[in-house]
């Protein structure tokens, strides 16, 4: 397995790319995290709109720069906007990525989840365990927790890669985004965002806002994601408990500039 | 045109009068919005509800002291709990405030928000690109941000005013607050609060809790408005970035008080 | 009545105790509180889990530590979900947490209610309204706050615990637990906590995640109640305004050790 450790510089001309761009992020995500996915991208530069009813998530998808689609809390309806949206994004050209939720869980939810891959996700953004259980490897979370450490998913994220099409992110202590040739690694962060509820999904968010009309999808995916890491990081020099790890989170998403990546 | 700046005195008598009742506002509002808006509610002095289920909403409607009505995720359901809450509103005489979230950007959700405006609001609160869009001037806004300046709506407030018998308010750097003959300005405020999700549906919220036992309208509706752009005024004197400026937000809005405004 | 003050030295115990179980929270909860009561178990040291479709949602209590159903919005299909679980925590032998949200307010959400309490919870968490409601006493809240205060429902929650074998915990400035027989109380706390929505609700939440593998019903609740009251009270140390209060809250509870209890 050839690994390479992705180019700060990068991650931040990627930034400067994605905030003059300001995207305007379509996002379809659970019940639990819709405010820190709103707050995350307005923090970072990108525009969030959660339009969800299924007589209208489909028809504002053609007019969004990118699309969320997370499976936490799936209802039928949301399924239903999920599936149609992701056909639209298709038709439209327009990048989507999927984070499947607690997949390898419930039988229920792994049909749901299969059914949204089978669309042609952009991107699936997720962690070791539910990209391993998404590429057959593994035996799942618990809950939404995942228990095995994202360097045991690498091979499972480049064989997913070349099953779906997909770049595929798999995010914990490093994060390894890959299209199944390339591999490019993310290092950073602090172990304090795994207690804020949402920095995971909301992370999934940023990856659509940097893959709007992005020249290149692997160096979009790993750029969030190397944003999420550096905010994380200055979050923890200063936070000492999760409550003040959030707000500092959020303030660093906005505070961080190109320079700071160098 | 004729506005007057609207009496930061006439804001600060309003502000106690809010708080001696401490009313309680029945909010029918987007998935996205929820937690803050009830916080705002409850650090700026008032009791919020979030009764939404169809079998209920309407009865709660008649003991509440005013209703907010929010369509930025309008489902089936709540559509249904909205008409009927406007609906008991009118018949038991308890005021209720529509916020068209992204009216003029999608036809179907257009025509839900028409349904609601037919019902006759008390107020109606919206950005410039939303006035415009319900008073047929314009062309609806990027999502949910305005893509106008608020001076550019006033016309389109007045007439909206005139047409619908509501009381009119359109908020954005400058806030102006019409019942078609009389208009009123609120200015101060910062542009951060834009960088928090919430703030413009809140900001609704806290219309209706002033609302409740008004004795004018507009001078209602202006103090809510005066109380939200100096609380945000407030949290800009400390915060450097979205996340403190939430936390900030909210503080400033319990610890303001009627001299504050002198 | 015979009330003895809960032993702080006890809650430290089970504080250890549930920290090391890091209990997997199954959490069916209403709309407004799903991000706080997430965060409030994250930082105590539990891992809380929102899977509410009906498809999946009894599947899944059974492979959890612990069941939370509030009933804050009911809608259809989440008193579905609400109902199945319950069935399931009772056939899987998973303790849950009953927060019956404005008991005694309306006719309809009362019938949900009592269909819930009549499954069994292990515990009812309430305020004096809701419980006194309940237990046919009194005359319900104003929305989902209490009149009455935590005193005045003593009473009613031991002849609640007496009627439906749940061990019944009202909260209020000082909380009380009972199972008809033992009563214990628990003092400290601040007052601001009832300006932050939802930390009633992810009371309930830490009440669930103690029950987990608990020796003791009465301990475990009580230890729950004395680690809110002793955040509570640790963030009004620092907190000047509910914004501020919520983080310190968040970070008290992450930060409080067993020791501290002493």
């Amino acid at each position: 397995m050839s690994v390479t450790a992705f180019s700060p510089a990068a991650a931040g001309r990627e930034l400067t790319r994605m905030r003059d761009l300001r995207p305007l992020v379509h996002c379809l995500t659970n019940d639990v995290v819709q405010e820190i996915t709103a707050d995350v991208l307005l923090a970072a530069g990108a525009s969030p709109a959660m339009v969800v009813a299924p007589e209208e998530a489909s028809t504002f998808t053609a007019i969004s720069g990118a699309v969320l689609i997370n499976t936490g809390t799936p209802t039928a309806d949301m399924m239903r906007s999920m599936r149609e949206s992701a056909a639209a994004a298709n038709e439209h050209g327009v990048p989507w990525v999927l984070d499947p939720v607690a997949a390898g869980v419930i039988k229920w939810r792994d049909g749901e989840i299969y059914s949204l891959l089978a669309l042609g996700p952009t991107v699936v953004r997720g962690n070791a365990s539910e990209i391993r259980a998404l590429a057959g490897i593994g035996t799942g979370g618990k809950g939404v927790d995942s228990l095995d450490s994202s360097e045991s998913a690498i091979e499972a994220a480049k064989a997913l890669a070349v099953q779906s099409g997909a770049v595929v992110c798999v995010t914990g202590e490093t994060d390894f985004v890959t299209d199944g040739e390339r591999t490019v690694s993310v290092t950073g962060g602090n172990a304090m965002a795994t207690l804020v509820v949402g920095t995971g999904c909301s992370l999934s968010a940023l990856v659509a806002a940097f893959l709007a009309g992005a020249p290149d999808r692997v160096d979009a995916v790993a750029a969030a994601c190397s944003l999420a890491k550096l905010a994380a990081h200055r979050a923890g020099l200063t936070a000492r408990a999760p409550g003040s790890f959030h707000m500092a989170y959020i303030d660093a998403l906005y505070l961080i500039e190109e320079k700071d990546f160098a």
